[in-house]
């Protein structure tokens, strides 16, 4: 009898979406968000459950843990350049869960909110043998600014925010008993692009846009599949964490771009444009503080390449996937 | 250390409001949606999370699981008079779930909305130790037409759709081995009063509105206290399910009444109205098949009584409570 751990978790979306019929104002499954039509704007949705047994580390705090599960939401609706209007958080919590606990998951959770100038509106408690937190976010982007996945033309450049790799540093410093706290702040507390989003959005030249939470690799596959196109990525030009090459200097055996290229929870923005307007799109992040680099360009052909040096090779699609075996 | 048991879910909740920042648009947590400022609507947002050690009837199919978990949602728009916009569903199922009664759970989900004539638009599948399957539902309603839980007026008419007892009828049935499979239709498979709900809104008759998800006595309780008034039922007048009868009949142990009031899951409205307007309401439901029957009116003490002929007797609080022991 096949299970869903022989076919993993995008086969099993490919068979919900299949299954599924569509609501016809809805751009719907398969992007970041769904998008309903709202007059000059589209109203954006999109959830994400955590549970503790399968995505949450044993270093989190329950106050991380409610930072978390806000804050992968929120990048959602940052990737599609949105404003986020408000969550609704779910909490399956056991019976015998300290008080304490419960109450410094929500305080993480609503800083989370405050933090981005939304809030948590609603939500439901529910008695449960793992704790399981489900939250769903809602928010509106002009219909002429929605970034979807879905627009980019061969020869236009990619491109992503900040630094990949921050995640796996801290899953590596966790294992590698090199408990330095700061290391830990990218994984348990992410940064959701949502200033950013906006910015890209409103500049009307992002021709593609997803969020990077199951890693790079997994990205540009689900990218290009979307999209019936190719990538070749330079190498050299991946923007690795700075703390990922620190603990690869003292652990010979770590191999980085592997690292930064696999392993997922960085929550940056990996998006598409066209060349001549790279250097003004990068130029007005850099006003908000915020690295952004061309890592590679839309090819027509369906591979994804990569280029290290004079080296032409394919990278495969090793992100994060669940349901399947991993690192 | 103090425990989640030791203080059940509605106290678990008011924690929650103690420390969420609500936004200023939204009407919030308290109500069975929350709802936000959309011009001349609300728009209207509930989650809710089931999981199958929790909340899942073994006797339940796939098929039924998914169904069930759309229903739930969707009662919390009818509670509101909404109509629904769209769900997003996130599926956190165990690595050896069968593909097929994952297949299965998607149908039942995806047939309960296109009965419903809404869609599932978006979701999330993610690995879990054990199944939990989290909807969130949102719509849209007339901001003159929204039916909060707030509003009742001491001398109102209390009134419920439909009957109760239909969900404890069906585990009993189950627990007597009484396996008949066409008693287990309300539990397994609820119908939300979406058409109802819309109805009684046009009507702008009702002045406060709740679903009756936990069992009435809770539900009472719950409109009570955020009123700040109190109820007297006529216990004669409580519309009693068939089956429940039927059952009670052959096993003489089981107290009707109290099955028929504090078991949870029939999902009928509870909502209140002028006594001026009871009869036209009653007539309008009629006209689609919904029975409503007048159960008792609204007091200014704050207190739960119950009038059996001339005898009057305090209504306990016993619906159905999370992290609490129950039945």
């Amino acid at each position: 009898m096949e299970k869903l751990s022989d076919i993993g978790e995008r086969k099993a979306i490919d068979i919900i979406s299949e299954i599924v019929d569509k609501g016809s104002e809805a751009i719907g499954i398969g992007d970041d968000c769904a998008a309903f039509d709202d007059g000059e704007d589209f109203l954006l949705v999109s959830t994400d459950m955590i549970a503790d047994k399968t995505h949450v580390p044993v270093a989190m705090s329950p106050w991380q843990i409610g930072w978390y599960s806000v804050a992968v939401n929120l990048s959602d609706i940052a990737a599609k350049g949105g404003l986020p209007l408000g969550l609704v958080l779910s909490l399956g919590l056991p019976k015998n869960t300290p008080v304490n606990f419960f109450k410094q998951l929500v305080r993480g959770a609503n800083d989370c909110t405050k933090t981005y100038d939304t809030a948590i509106v609603g939500g439901d408690t529910k008695e449960q043998q793992h704790l399981t937190v489900c939250g769903t976010v809602f928010g509106r982007v002009k219909k002429n600014e929605f970034m979807s996945r879905h627009g980019m033309m061969s020869g236009e450049i990619l491109a992503v925010t900040g630094n990949l790799g921050k995640a796996a540093a801290e899953y590596l410093a966790m294992n590698l008993k090199q408990e330095n706290k700061t290391y830990f702040k990218g994984l348990l507390e992410p940064k959701p692009r949502l200033k950013e989003g906006r910015l890209m959005a409103a500049n009307k030249t992002i021709t593609s846009c997803m969020d990077i939470s199951d890693g790079l690799s997994s990205s540009l596959y689900q990218l290009a599949k979307i999209n019936g196109l190719g990538f070749c990525i330079n190498k050299e030009n991946i923007p690795i964490s700075p703390i990922l090459k620190k603990i690869a200097n003292v652990n010979k055996n770590i191999d980085v771009f592997d690292y930064a290229i696999n392993f997922g929870g960085d929550f940056e923005l990996l998006f598409t444009l066209p060349k001549n307007k790279f250097k003004q799109l990068q130029l007005s992040l850099k006003k908000i503080d915020c690295p952004v680099t061309a890592i590679g360009e839309v090819k027509k052909e369906t591979e994804i390449i990569q280029k290290d040096g004079d080296n032409f090779s394919k990278i495969l699609n090793k992100g994060y996937e669940h349901f399947k075996s991993h690192f």
